[in-house]
Parts: structure tokens; sequence; C-alpha cells
């Protein structure tokens, strides 16, 4: 059985969370393998630095300055520190973006009506778990930043929902995976105004409708539209639950959280 | 054979001669291992955001806030760009920091006359070779950045050529080493005015010598005494030579460079 781990944005930006998120996530018995965002970091350095970040539809449009920044946030900062933490910690953690070991290849979106810039799509149909495969096998945790590469020496920002199953589909072929999107609520909420309304089993179905009525916040397009990905390519199973739970959900614990179902 | 390459600062600044660096490492045979430098790099997206670079004997002060810089640029933009660079050349490139499968632990260098801050020491006499044969026996080549940590969870700001001998000192353990320090230049010049002045063979002692005469640039002292721990632990050959010419030193080619001795 292989866990991976997706932790999100607002986690990532208070340290007290995240101490707590990376505790249990050490804690977290066997193999397993942590994909992280980037939070507000992104963008708060693109505006010291000068940069306007430019959103559309919840994705950043990623111009030669912004690869760079997202490239020094993600790939450097969060991730490197993120894996100092863990190894104090007692796991044995290394950090990668998909470009390392080359891990996760993508192609740079082609430009359609927008011009995303630096952004990778990946091919869920082509990946290939031998690098992965390759690091799990000598014990190593990997801690995987959501920038990807494309293979001509260019890297690509890519959202780190979609890194998490793409890398959760390349475990599903080594061994039995269950993808975690581990964030600050308990999981879908049927009534946003309501923290105990967590829906306990979502098929991507019902998501789908609930996004459409606008009864689900658009930020959980992206962890759908992922888990879609991950059910469809042999992800045994796809849960969204809060940070600090993951662990107790694993030993059984009867804890709130949603379950996606095809 | 192991080669352990470590590339300074002034050819990361340039990326055509950055390309040609990278192209001959991609092309040089056998097992290797990449140090990178910064560059001016941290200095100047210090500068950027308003801190004002200390130095003191060449080396930089590292507070709170230059920590992130330099985790930053050395450990996320250099590094990741690198291995996307290596990789579009054909070669299974990793990058790391000193946390990352905690390849090199170091030790927060104690107060004394000067604070350093987050500045790491490496004990040459406390190094442990299996996190980087892990990494090299799986075929991938590591590229590693002037990081370490303390293993509390701290990240540390490292010289890199002293980061470069650590790691030769490692690959030495595993099968006969070679570490190459290469620059813009051919070798240790004789006459810093003369480029042809190669000094083809330099023991310690001379270097030593020659620089409390002032007739070795001040930027070498580090790389003279990475050069000393590398050969008292256990390293084959320490040369000095020019960035692109690594490969063909390696083949035999006869070109000027400086070998560094007992």
């Amino acid at each position: 059985m292989i866990h991976v781990v997706k932790i999100g944005g607002a986690v990532i930006d208070e340290p007290g969370l995240l101490d707590r998120f990376l505790a249990q996530f050490a804690a977290l018995e066997g193999v397993k393998i942590l994909v992280h965002g980037g939070g507000r970091s992104a963008s708060e350095m693109s505006k010291v630095l000068g940069l306007e970040p430019k959103m559309v539809d919840g994705r950043r449009i990623t111009d030669d300055a912004t690869i760079k920044v997202v490239t020094m946030m993600y790939g450097g900062l969060i991730n490197r520190q993120m894996v100092a933490s863990l190894q104090a910690l007692g796991l044995h953690a290394i950090g990668v973006s998909g470009a390392d070991a080359n891990i996760l290849p993508a192609v740079k979106r082609p430009v359609q009506t927008i011009d995303y810039g630096w952004v990778g799509d990946i091919h869920f149909e082509n990946l290939k778990a031998g690098p992965l495969k390759a690091l799990l096998d000598v014990g190593l945790t990997p801690v995987v930043c959501p920038i990807t590469h494309d293979g001509q020496g260019h890297l690509l920002n890519t959202n780190a929902d979609t890194v998490a199953a793409a890398i959760a589909v390349q475990a599903a072929s080594l061994a039995e995976t269950c993808l975690w999107f581990a964030f600050e609520k308990e999981g879908v909420l049927a009534d946003v105004e309501d923290e105990q309304s967590v829906i306990a089993s979502l098929s991507l179905a019902e998501a789908q409708a609930l996004m459409q009525k606008g009864k689900i916040h658009s930020g959980m397009r992206p962890k759908i539209q992922a888990a879609e990905q991950a059910i469809k390519h042999g992800v045994s199973q796809v849960s969204i639950c809060r940070f600090d739970q993951v662990a107790a959900l694993c030993a059984g614990d009867d804890l709130r959280y949603t379950k996606i179902t095809l």
C-alpha cells in the first residue's frame, strides 16, 4: 500500500499548521509520498519583485519571470525546508521537482484562446513509474513540488493537485495506492456555512453537478478533476480530509472525511 | 572511478558559458557528481529584496532572511534549472541539497568573534556515503547545491568548494575519486597578469606560501582549503581547470591545468 498525500496552500502558509501536518505525515506507516502546493508564497514574492500575478480560472499565467519565481519558492524555499523538517523528524525525505530523476515529464500547454506561458500539462496515459520506484526502492520518501519539465530544458508550472494525481497514478502501477487531498477542512461540505456537513461519499458525477450549481467552492474544481484522472488510471481510493487526520484515518479512526468515487 | 566536478560562480552567471559547461559535463564518461555554487544570484536577489549582503573574508553572514534567499536561489532556481538542462542533454540528473536524503549533514558554525548565522561547517571525519551511494547505485547523477542542514530542521549555507570536497570524500569511500574545481581560468596562475602562467603542480604548502605572499587571488583560498581536506581524506586527485575542459582532461588531452598535491 502506498499513500500519496497532497498538502495544500493554506496549511503551508502557517508554520504552526505545517509543523502539525509534517509530524503526522512522518508518523504515517508504510510507503508514502508527499506532494505540496505553494500557497501564497509565489504571489507574495512576485509582488515584492514588482510582478503582477495573473490568474485565469484559478490558474496562474506563467511568463519568463514567473516561472523563475515559482521555481525559487516551490522548488527551492518550500521544498527544501519541508525536507529539512522531515529529516529532523527522522523521515528519510528527498525533495524533487518533475525534472529531478525525470520523475514527471509534462508538455507545455498549447496556446489556444489563452497563452498560459510556462505551464505544464500531464499526459496521464504516458506516465512511467521507473524513476519514482527507484527512489522508493532505496527507502526514500519523495517530497514533490508542483513543477514539471518538458524534457527540452524548460521547467513548467503545474497544478499541485494534478501533480499529486499523476504521482498517485505512477504509484498505483507499483502497489495499491490511496491519494489524500489534505487541507484545512474535514472534507467537501454540503453546506459551506456548516463545517459539520461533510459529504461522506461523493461520486464524480455528483461533484460535477454540485459545482455547476455553485454549491461547491471553485477551489475544489482542480481536486475533483485530479481525482477523476487518478481513479480512471488505477488509484484505489481518493479522499479529501483535514490536514492533520491522514494518519488517524489510515489507522481506522472514525473521523469525518470525503471519499471520492467513480 | 568517480568524478566530482565543482562549477563556480562566474560561469553560472553567464548562460552561454553554463550551457557549454553542462554539455561537456554530460559528455564526461563514467560515474559523476556535479556541485555548484551560486554566483552573484543570491547577492543580487538580496539587494532587490532590500537586504544588504554582508561578507567577512569572502564568507556570507547568513541571517534569517538570507538563508531563505540562498535556499531560493541555490536550492531552487539554479539547481532545478541545471537539472532540467542536464535531463534535456540525456543525463539522468537529480538535484539535492545536503538535507535531501540527508546527503550532507553539517553543524551550525559556533559563534566565536563573529556570528556567521545560518552557516554550516562540515566535519570531514564523520562523513557517511550511504545516501550518496543509494543515488549512484540507481544510475542517478546528483547535482548538489551548497546548502546543508543541521538535522534539527535548519538549512545551513555552506561554501560550495567545501561541499564539493565533502562529496568527493564520500565518493572516495566508494571508488577512486577525482575532484575538479572548474572555473573560468585554466588553473592557478603564477602571474595573475599572464593567463599562460598556469602552475602545473602545486603542493598545499606551496599554495599556502603563495597565498601569504599575496601571489594567489584570495578567491582561491576556499579551494585550497577544500583541496587539503579532500586529499587528507582519501580523494585521489584534486585539480583546478577551465570549466569546459574537464572531459578533455579526463580523456587525456594535453591541456593546461593545475594539479594540487599533498
